[in-house]
């Protein structure tokens, strides 16, 4: 293995990030260097307290500084409803958008034949726990409109049928702001099969 | 001042990154979070050793772990030409060419009176100095092609005129791989001006 000098190590690591090349890798790791004080440093203590104090909610599947997470701990929000996501980026986007009030299952990714993403690798035993106490009485499937989010979305309906739950989806059509010469012919399709009365 | 959380602190440094927006932050934010022990470990061990082992060249201005740097302490380079750049990602960009095989020179910015960077903002009084050893024959100016650069340029080549050093810049023109059709009006001017025999 050659040794890298620790300049060069950074820009390889930094140029691992998703989006992020070798060009920006250097860009970043230049800004860094001229803002020692006011950016590389408070970065790194940063990265520290993310590291040491973040948890993974043992109920939910969220990432937070406590378990239970702060959304599985408040009492205002809806315990009957139960949010299934891929992600915590997925998550992030639900609370984002104010929609939902109720609880989330975040999966942990979701099924794929190509990645070799099988049921077991997903958090699924605890998703019928949650939907077997009664307390459930919907289950939202918030999954990507991919295959691979509608496999899993049908996987985790069958799984599901037996507890006797609610199971709806998110609804597919036109997005909000989206002009009809640029979307594509599936969306138009999803649209026009689900239009609803005015 | 609020507080934040340590994650959304994190966030919120990640998108002040160049180039890297809130949405980017996130996408990176849990791409090292999903790669704990194979990503954020490695990445905060690299800041850190930067942070505590990287120098600023006080010769040339160059980070390096070493001051003299690996440059200047090269024995195999030209001490008769130096080559002033603006930043250090310049001299990294003038090091990938290849084309350059004497000493550099890092101004550390460049005259600009929009931003108020004067000339006793950069590193000039030492190249003047370095210019007045007898040693450097040479001065090539590869500062940007703007406004700012072009100025900066100018008035080095004043400064060093009592010097009796030779100054040069890099020639402007076409760029290798560039199509006429999409180059600014500029470019063609100077790189009409400019033709060679060929």
């Amino acid at each position: 293995m050659e040794t890298l000098s620790p300049l060069d190590r950074l820009l390889k690591l930094v140029g691992k990030l998703p989006g992020i090349g070798p060009r920006s890798a250097r860009r970043v790791v230049l800004h860094l260097l001229k803002k020692r004080d006011a950016l590389l440093q408070p970065l790194i203590d940063a990265l520290i307290d993310v590291r040491d104090h973040l948890k993974t909610c043992t109920t939910c599947g969220n990432w937070d500084m406590t378990d239970p997470c702060q959304l599985c701990q408040n009492p205002k929000r809806d315990d009957s409803v139960l949010c299934v996501v891929a992600d915590v980026a997925d998550l992030w986007a639900m609370e984002r958008s104010l929609a939902f009030q109720g609880r989330y299952h975040v999966l942990g990714g979701t099924l794929s034949a190509l990645d070799g993403v099988q049921p077991e690798h997903l958090r699924l035993e605890s998703l019928v726990k949650r939907c077997t106490t009664g307390v459930v009485r919907e289950v939202v499937l918030a999954l990507n409109v991919t295959i691979d989010g509608q496999t899993t979305a049908h996987y985790i309906a069958s799984l599901l049928h037996p507890t006797g739950v609610k199971i709806t989806r998110l609804a597919s059509g036109v997005p909000v702001g989206g002009e009809l010469d640029y979307l594509d012919d599936g969306t138009i399709h999803t649209a026009m099969q689900a239009r609803m009365a005015v």
